[in-house]
């Protein structure tokens, strides 16, 4: 079944301590979309300038995404400059120019309107909530958010929280939240805010999921070296939706888990490349391979 | 199988932003000895002074642990007093008073000389290698250690690294010995320096384990609280080489990952009170319970 995915799409500046790239393709719904087409037919929804480079909206094309929903606008594309400390655990911003993204109002097309699962990729909780509205009853509903939400419009993201099915942040951004020390306070009550699921994502360590009164604890994939961390977290969680749609199956918690194993195999293989680069090359072999040693590496 | 192990055994006093207690039994072996002797016959080898509390050596009697190695010196008891932060992960020294410790040499008792199983619980390494030198043909021998015999006695470490089958240490002490970023590639590279499997202990995160071109990541019991951290990586070591003395089986990589997850299991118990008080009162079956439950919370 189709996945609707809606967040941002930029033009990404990255420095490692080892590379530099600049204008490389980028943003939440981007990430998410390629991961999540590997799996289920993909609804991107978006906005990009006139300066969007015609390679890009072929990639999309070139991995079967719907852009119907991407919007071109005069103006200048959403850009975001960040940097790497040696450790990269350690990201800083030096530079956002939001262009056309600032005023991004986003209208479904009729075609999108039936999407039975919806990925609300990392984007301002309000414009989150607003393309959640113009779903007709959506079958699962999963939101993506970030410290920056939590800080500056955290009203916005509790509303939204009151309305779908899953939500996904890091380990940081849930102990900013929740102001708890412990993890697994901090998803439990996470679970009162009104999501049925909630994942922590922890990079090197791996995730947990709550929910139905069960816990799951997924190690991350292990790798010796990457090479940008950048998207990492979308791509999960468009691998974890992709796999949900493409199954089609009951929303269970052992659906979300197997999920989360695809989730953390395509994180994987994407920090291995600057922007979508390594996504790119992927097969459904190499895949199927990461996610049977991610059994290997966690059974006893 | 008989399990040697030594250590320190120290009187504790800790300070956490909730309570404070003095004088508590402590050390590495102490905590290693009683999560042990859930599995094994366990022989004790140490030094304390001659304050050094009756009810402390009854402790390890009714335990069934054997002390012909515990030594009783004229003077003090090794006194360590530590404080924790409000997250329990940020943990000071206030004071050390190394007292009857200062000068302790092992001396294995005959009937300790041919035990098949070997725990070199954390203290220096050179008092390591001294034990290690005076058991005969051992079957498995593991070296538990810390940041600071990383900074002052590397050369005593590395020499017992050459000898020893296992060695067990903490995420960033694997960081800082081996100055690689990545727990991979940390843990591939001790591997390099002689011990056949190396696991990496990551608290709430749970553990590595590295050997035999295998690889084996085991999440942490989901705790909503804890009260003294203090012990935690000691029981872990004691539990898991319990587990493969207990069994007396061929040491592989299948019997270390579910040593793991019963070293995990003792310290997820050991953390929930202060001191040994929780080891002192958890029974077979809750230990069982809570081993079940580490294999659910990781299947997919």
């Amino acid at each position: 079944m189709s996945l609707l995915i809606v967040g941002s799409i930029a033009l990404d500046s990255i420095d490692t301590p080892l590379e530099k790239h600049t204008d490389m393709l980028g943003g939440s719904a981007s990430y998410a979309a390629i991961a999540a087409s590997f799996f289920c037919p993909v609804r991107l929804v978006g906005v990009v300038g006139t300066d969007f480079p015609k390679p890009f909206t072929e990639l999309f094309s070139r991995f079967k995404i719907d852009t119907e929903g991407l919007k071109y606008e005069e103006g200048k594309t959403f850009r975001w400059h960040g940097k790497y400390e040696w450790d990269y655990n350690t990201r800083s911003t030096l530079s956002v120019d939001l262009n056309v993204f600032e005023k991004f109002n986003p209208v479904l097309p009729a075609s999108y309107q039936s999407s039975p699962y919806v990925l609300l990729a990392n984007i301002h909780p309000a414009l989150q909530m607003n393309v959640f509205n113009q779903v007709k009853n959506p079958k699962f509903v999963v939101a993506d958010t970030m410290d920056l939400w939590i800080n500056i419009a955290q009203e916005d993201l509790r509303a939204l929280l009151r309305k779908v099915d899953m939500l996904i942040l890091n380990d940081s951004e849930a102990r900013e939240f929740t102001k708890e020390t412990s993890l697994i306070r901090a998803g439990r009550k996470m679970l009162g805010m009104g999501p049925q699921y909630v994942i922590i994502k922890k990079g090197e360590h791996g995730s947990l999921l709550f929910g139905d009164n069960k816990f799951f604890s997924a190690g991350a994939y292990p790798l010796e070296d990457l090479h940008d961390p950048t998207g990492a977290g979308d791509t999960f969680a468009g691998a974890l939706m992709g796999h949900l749609a493409g199954t089609g199956g009951d929303i269970t918690f052992e659906a979300i888990r197997k999920g989360i194993i695809y989730g953390s195999t395509l994180a994987s293989f994407n920090v291995e490349a600057f922007s979508l680069g390594r996504l790119q090359t992927v097969t459904q072999e190499q895949i199927s391979e990461r996610f049977e040693k991610l059994k290997l590496y966690s059974q006893f």
